[in-house]
């Protein structure tokens, strides 16, 4: 492999990696979708948001269909990583409608 | 929407979570693989594997492409968790090959 090549390759390496990516993201934004709908369905049954059991599922669920290369513990963190981030949503969300009923009923 | 409606609704959203989480997973798989050929790349070319400004490049393609409901921070933290995933996939091939290599020295 000449340098030349070698460099090409790179920049095909690269622009894959990036269109990844993007893929990545949009199944990203697209499970946070979900799980706002869950968190919407959730309050109006009166059910707790934060359910320990629900997420050793998820955890579950991807170490045993994942076929490497990357290894079982590296998937767990990034999904440990997603999951944090989604309830951070919810909670964010909740907070701000909490926020909005106290208004409404102020006025 | 009765109880039993947002229950079928709840188990309907946790299963489109799982699908997506398994495609999430498939890319994730698909992404390492490409940054492994990244690496015997660079190596053959004696190029170092880390690149910040690389990384960099990363992040702004993903937070620019992205139209949310996931904030461009949580964006952000999700790709910082997978490169490092991927860093760390590297560096251990990368020790395993010395180690073959030392190996062979010694025969």
């Amino acid at each position: 492999m000449t340098s030349a090549e070698g460099m090409q390759r790179l920049t095909d390496c690269r622009d894959r990696v990036d269109d990844i990516d993007v893929r990545i993201l949009e199944l990203l934004n697209e499970r946070t979708r979900v799980v706002e709908e869950i968190g919407r369905v959730k309050r109006e049954l009166g059910l707790p948001i934060y359910e320990p059991k629900r997420e050793d599922e998820v955890f579950h669920n991807v170490t045993t269909k994942n076929s490497g290369p990357l290894p079982p513990e590296a998937v767990k963190r990034v999904f440990e990583r997603i999951i944090d981030e989604m309830r951070q949503v919810q909670r964010a969300r909740m907070i701000a409608q909490q926020a909005g009923h106290a208004e409404q009923g102020q006025e």
